[in-house]
């Protein structure tokens, strides 16, 4: 890992996040993009333009892909390649000011090499670096104990449960119970702290998971399709992300 | 309203949630209730106590009902009530160490004066004082703006939707979706920011919804049994806590 290249990420979220922050006093722009569920706000281009263009002066040859409109520059995951999700949880930024991220996944050669996921409002910043360890605000982050599903909460969204996916109401009934933030860079801290053993998601772009998928594994956790299948960094897909033990529980009452 | 047992509250309320910081230094003696999911703590017991005794010593002829064994001292509402959840979430209290929150509402002859949530982890207090207004860190209230349910977020626990219970999917459909946080507490602190328009629960014990709901009586703001029936303060009932547009409309879904 490039210790200049992460100290540039570091002081990028904090300047990221004061505009995030002081966005709140002044009216901002909302889009919908697919449906009243599915917003874009001014402050998730200008966020994204900011990363790029710091990215692209100091890191010229590297890849970027986006949530915001950049996802055509991308056709492989050859090299250094940054995903970049400059607000997860949109639809939380606008409704309830909090419990949304920033987050950044550097992946090398289509390996996961660092992640950072930036609670904005909480000023709290998560990241791991493979082969490193992780941290929260810059001090090893050592994770909750859980020991089983039986012993953990799961994270993921109502209509999963509700419609049953990948068999998803077994994880309800064998787990303590489940939270459900809105926003996968929340699920994903809570599976980091150890606050929960196990987030599930349907559908997850690669800027979604990126960040944390690279933390997790700088954790020696699990994460693949549901059916077991690697996550794909370039196409929607869905994901598992899990402490070992409740990976493997999980996985069996997932695939029966 | 009573200033000066206003003024004991937010002294109370600081005491135990400092010593509800520090008991995460130790080991918390730890004990299921009902079930895995029902647990209770030894600090559960001692943040009781803590305030049993301190209303006792001011405040001899009122009641008291809390959570942990002492319902049995209550027969009516007469007089003066307290009603108080120690640690509200000790699901989350134990295996996330966060996202819990110690509730006091007081009552008068059945009917709300006041109601305190304190959320420990973030040192945020909300509290509502009828014929007075609604507070948070001492600074009036200000929710996010509302319209109607199809432009806000709701809260409740997985399940309501899983098993339809009171055409709970009717709800997560016309919104823009739900959030879970496994606490009334933060449950009832989302619908008091304006962050969700609508709580939705299936069996709240009173000290589940006492201060929320003094809260919300201060903001102006509707709650009911999902039937429309009153809420009880001495029996387990279920609970609808909303923003008084999205309770119309959602009274109406539940009641087709």
């Amino acid at each position: 890992m490039d210790y200049q290249l992460h100290n540039r990420v570091l002081t990028w979220l904090q300047i990221a996040g004061n505009s995030l922050r002081q966005s709140f006093n002044r009216t901002i722009q909302v889009s919908e993009k697919t449906s009243p569920r599915d917003l874009v706000t001014e402050m998730d281009q200008a966020t994204q333009d900011y990363l790029v263009q710091q990215i692209q002066t100091y890191y010229p040859d590297h890849q970027i892909l986006g949530e915001e409109e950049q996802a055509d520059r991308v056709n492989g995951t050859e090299g250094m390649l940054w995903i970049i999700d400059p607000i997860d949880g949109t639809l939380n930024f606008v409704k309830q000011q909090r419990f949304f991220g920033i987050m950044i996944g550097i992946y090398q050669e289509g390996q996961p090499i660092a992640g950072y996921i930036y609670d904005v409002m909480q000023d709290d910043l998560y990241y791991g670096i493979v082969n490193d360890g992780v941290y929260h605000n810059q001090v090893p982050l050592d994770p909750l104990p859980i020991e089983s599903l039986a012993d953990s909460l799961i994270v993921g969204n109502v209509h999963l449960f509700v419609n049953n996916d990948f068999n998803a109401r077994a994880l309800l009934e064998q787990s303590l119970g489940v939270r459900s933030y809105g926003c996968s860079a929340y699920e994903m801290i809570a599976v980091i702290r150890g606050e929960a053993g196990l987030y599930l998601s349907a559908g997850l772009c690669p800027w979604d998971f990126a960040a944390g998928y690279a933390i997790l594994t700088a954790m020696g956790y699990a994460a693949s399709q549901p059916d077991g299948q690697a996550l794909s960094l370039l196409e929607r897909c869905p994901g598992v992300f899990a402490h070992p033990t409740v990976y493997q529980e999980a996985m069996q009452l997932m695939n029966p």
